[in-house]
């Protein structure tokens, strides 16, 4: 074996223990509040095959998809004359027949046509997993990242919408994060495009709207100046841009019938929560255009950084696999960015970074038999505890300790064998008390 | 987008929620045993430099390997002259540069030199992910399945092994698999080796005992004589390979100082353990050339399959990648098969496939505000439940319920809501109660 310098392949990162311990309390605080709700979990596999993905995510995302090799010998069925040309793309088609998971919906796509027979409907699922993407590397950008989805796939009922805004303000109220919970409908942009006599422009409007954070009011005019509005038509945007109030929205979009039904479905969300902690904002419009009804933004307070969560209403997503029309709802938590954020507000609880109980030190060599009995009987009442093992010399067992978020350390030589008194110090406040063994296992238990 | 009928790469799978329950349940049950010893979990990519991973598993691991296109142009780098060879193995070092990671072994070598300096030693690390082979898939054999490696990097003390020995009997008892953990010591075939004269096959007789449990004694028979061995040297390894007792090994072994070592090693161990859980098995072999002391293998009793957890003691993992030597030692938790081990002997408890507490049913639609006060009272009492807010057609309530194991249902129409008096059901027993609300809060809480 040639000996190689070790390093990972760009974009991609390895977890230390106390990462992976953070990461999972962010991960099991949402799939506890998702199973309280009845959410249920599924796993696909990492690749698919690349006709499952190719042309979902448009030309950018077919260019950004990681492909598979082929197996064995891959050239073999390549012909002469496609192979002479040395062109990549066409050669692809040749090579490569799977590809890894770019988001976790369009395997859910293939998943719910796939196993429709065997789920049950309304299906309330959740989904974590590794994603990846060939883009260029950045700070806080990464090439196998996670996303946290959950959806409600038939989802008629207006119910699901109030469920998963409670859900968003559920999980943020465990994480301890304050955040801004924006919430709009599609279907108000599509009024307001009418507003403005604009109807076919629904697309650039949002598209503009979309960018209000980045480039303020005057960047949007320019926005909607450039798709080729006129000033009456977008000094009506701006006035109802303006607007904070849902039964301010209902007297302009009276006559509009998309607009009542826009207004009439937000006002349902607000009648069934707590609307103290949900803000509607008509200025909300996120990008993906397979939004039809309500949709969500969630932004940390307080931090420089895009949304950590968000989410809306969509109809068609088994329609690319020839399922029937069904509607969906459903959210994806960041949590990548979520992590950043409770890193840079110093939200993780200390506790959940934890090691065992108590480390079992031996003074001499000698001495480890006893401290092994000593294990085993802590282990015999369920305290977690470790046995050092390691070379003992004074103070690398302190430092083992405290790395790993042991809570108490014993260290034993034949004083305390003989006596039967044994001194045990807490390694936070450095206290060390002197106590038989059962006093111990009592204050441990 | 056009419609593509939807189907998995070969050798994947989907699970389902119930299974991803099931497999969760042996994951957490294996996770929390490690914890409770001071296992820290640690992750990696699914990816890693191809340089990384070749020549790590022999010839025909490196063909198993899933490698991933370069992206872009990823011609573009390669020579005319190179390309017109059209030879996949040399077009491949041009092409690739990444490959699916192929067990959990590499990776942690490789984490354990790039990371050395953050980590804390005897580093007891688990990991528990899954892994690519482009193996021919077959009943029970898949492309991607999960591996769980527990290991102790720098781990030169035996009580390593005597803890490593209790993990497993411990995970076994909980996940109530009725198993045969046997045990061995490398230095012990080393011994048999040099005590049958022949110590440079030492290769070859593990290997032929290796095959006893497939070809017999008469198998291994042959495959001595193969290597060379002549019938008296055959007979002396027939009868070491016949004895059971350690104390009677010992003296035949008692002038090869290797083998009082292995004797020595192995005694350690069972007289730290409740040796009625292990039994001692000189036959056991293990293919892997570089275990150097301490091998285990666990098969599940009544049944016909292969070992489900198996590992060992080794001494130069981290050599590959320039580290410094440190003796490391592990075990590998077969996850696969005891999934089918446990479906095929009904191990699973019931109660893991668990929905929430209670589904509630609007009998109308005009119900339905009413059931979902209800909803929210239940929860404020932390009691899950889910607002049925499918079609309400009688039946498919119930069928809901059952499918997603929800303990309890309430159909609520407006006798309920005027009465005050709320009939709730045992999915199970179908046992039904009339109670008043406050009363079945009591209960379900």
């Amino acid at each position: 074996m040639s000996k190689v310098k070790p390093s990972l392949p760009k974009g991609t990162r390895d977890f230390l223990p106390n990462e992976v311990m953070q990461r999972k309390y962010i991960f099991n605080t949402i799939k506890n509040v998702l199973e309280h709700y009845g959410f249920v979990e599924i796993e696909t596999p990492a690749f698919e095959r690349l006709e499952t993905l190719t042309g979902k995510y448009g030309e950018e995302g077919d260019r950004l998809l990681f492909k598979i090799l082929n197996s064995g010998d891959f050239l073999s069925k390549v012909d002469d004359t496609t192979y002479q040309e040395k062109n990549s793309t066409k050669l692809l088609k040749d090579i490569a027949e799977k590809g890894l998971r770019y988001d976790l919906t369009v395997p859910l796509a293939r998943y719910v046509v796939q196993h429709q027979g065997d789920l049950t409907f309304p299906f309330k699922r959740y989904h974590v997993a590794p994603v990846w993407r060939a883009d260029r590397p950045q700070r806080g950008r990464y090439q196998e990242f996670y996303q946290f989805d959950a959806d409600i796939i038939s989802a008629d009922s207006l119910f699901n919408d109030v469920e998963l805004s409670e859900i968003l303000i559920e999980v943020f109220k465990r994480l301890q994060i304050p955040v801004s919970i924006k919430i709009n409908n599609r279907k108000l942009l599509e009024a307001l495009a009418i507003y403005a006599n604009a109807p076919e422009q629904l697309v650039g409007i949002t598209s503009a709207i979309d960018k209000l954070d980045k480039v303020g009011m005057e960047g949007v005019t320019n926005e909607l100046e450039k798709i080729g509005l006129n000033e009456n038509q977008i000094q009506q945007i701006k006035t109802v841009l303006a607007i904070t109030d849902i039964t301010a929205l209902e007297k302009v979009f009276a006559s509009i019938e998309i607009g009542r039904k826009g207004i009439e479905e937000i006002q349902f969300i607000f009648d069934n929560i707590d609307p103290s902690h949900v803000q509607f904002d008509i200025t909300l419009a996120r990008g993906l255009t397979y939004y039809t009804g309500t949709i969500w933004e969630v932004t940390a307070n307080n931090v420089q950084m895009g949304s950590i969560s968000g989410g809306g209403r969509y109809d068609n997503l088994t329609e690319m696999f020839g399922g029937q029309n069904m509607s969906g709802i459903g959210i994806s938590f960041g949590v990548e960015r979520i992590y950043d954020v409770m890193e840079e507000l110093q939200l993780f609880p200390s506790n959940i970074v934890q090691g065992v109980k108590v480390l079992l030190v031996p003074r001499e060599e000698n001495n480890t038999n006893h401290c092994y009995d000593l294990v085993k009987k802590f282990r015999s009442y369920n305290i977690s505890c470790e046995l050092f093992t390691g070379n003992i010399k004074k103070q690398k067992q302190f430092n083992y300790a405290t790395a790993k978020n042991i809570s108490f350390i014993m260290e034993i030589g034949s004083d305390e064998i003989e006596s039967s008194i044994y001194r045990i110090k807490n390694i936070s406040s450095r206290e060390e008390q002197k106590l038989s063994i059962d006093a111990i296992i009592e204050q441990l238990k």
